[in-house]
């Protein structure tokens, strides 16, 4: 029996579900809302991610996504070049930027080191990170892997690999989130929380 | 402080935070995927979003998304034109169409009355239905509003409306979902399956 969706629904569908964290439901539900919205929302949609690929590209130098090479931060003189913030993935940078609390350079990894996935040093941007430092105007490294057992084997790897650089190595406090309560954190996070504890 | 966004990345986050259940978060998670698959995959998503709405248009007879009209259900001498399946969204009759239980033809309201909402039998196709059904050839009209306050009323709306027209009037049986347990529906839904209970 023919199906009764239009053959530009079933491909669009087909492409939807592939989304992460979109099953069927979710893809149906937004195909009947592209069905309702303004056409032109639609379009719009359409050519932003067309767009996306097209003009987005990772920064030679830090490989934080940007449209320039190098990228707004690394072209900045305006910003600390003695520092780097060392992150997995280039979007992390957007989140530490809306703190407005980091001047410094970024270095986004690519990932984080993962035997069981075959992920080794040199799929990383690591020999990046260590030719950066080894040009000698770093003054700081701040590993921000994720708080995972991937993200601390792979800032402890690259602090290994900068032991000689003669840089500063340091890597982000994890404890409670502020605002939390100690109830609600999980059990690792409020052992590293209470084993790190500060003096009052 | 410039955003450290590309301008496309911007743009894309703009247009999906619109889209149901699509928060920052997730538009980030989004966008991030988009830029770790393939090229060629985006570009097909996006070709298909654009496509939608050039191709898609409601049948003029059912309301029923197609790209003919009249669409492959009006059209279809197969099928059996004696009855109609009334539906609330156009993209029910495709979960419909799944169960294979049904060869009918169908009839969307494109929506529900709902007063506080404004929403008035004219703002329905409650009146095309009635021509539909003045015309002659239907026999059966089922009336498959969804079980809402809203879906109930518009059926009883519809219903009324229908009384002299000569056609036999039906509602889907409401009960518990099969391999549902009782303990895990909701009250209402308990209530009257217990009410309309068969005798075996």
């Amino acid at each position: 029996m023919r199906s009764l969706k239009p053959d530009s629904v079933e491909r669009l569908l087909t492409h939807l579900v592939r989304l992460p964290g979109v099953g069927n439901r979710t893809a149906r539900a937004l195909i009947e809302h592209l069905l309702t919205v303004d056409a032109t929302e639609v379009e719009a949609l359409a050519a932003a991610l067309a767009d996306l690929r097209r003009t987005i590209h990772l920064c030679s130098q830090c490989f934080l996504l940007t449209q320039e090479d190098p990228c707004p931060v690394c072209s900045d003189s305006g910003r600390d070049h003695g520092a780097i913030l060392v992150i997995e993935e280039p979007t992390t940078a957007w989140a530490v930027e809306e703190t407005h609390e980091y001047r410094g350079l970024y270095h986004a990894l690519l990932g984080h080191l993962s035997p069981l996935h075959g992920v080794g040093p040199e799929d990383l941007t690591i020999d990046a990170l260590l030719a950066r430092v080894a040009a000698g105007s770093v003054r700081e490294v701040i590993l921000a892997t994720n708080p995972t057992v991937e993200g601390e084997t792979t800032a402890l790897y690259i602090a290994r690999r900068l032991a000689d650089a003669g840089v500063d190595i340091s890597r982000p406090a994890s404890g409670i989130p502020v605002g939390g309560e100690l109830a609600a954190v999980d059990r690792l996070t409020l052992a590293q929380a209470l084993e790190l504890r500060r003096k009052l």
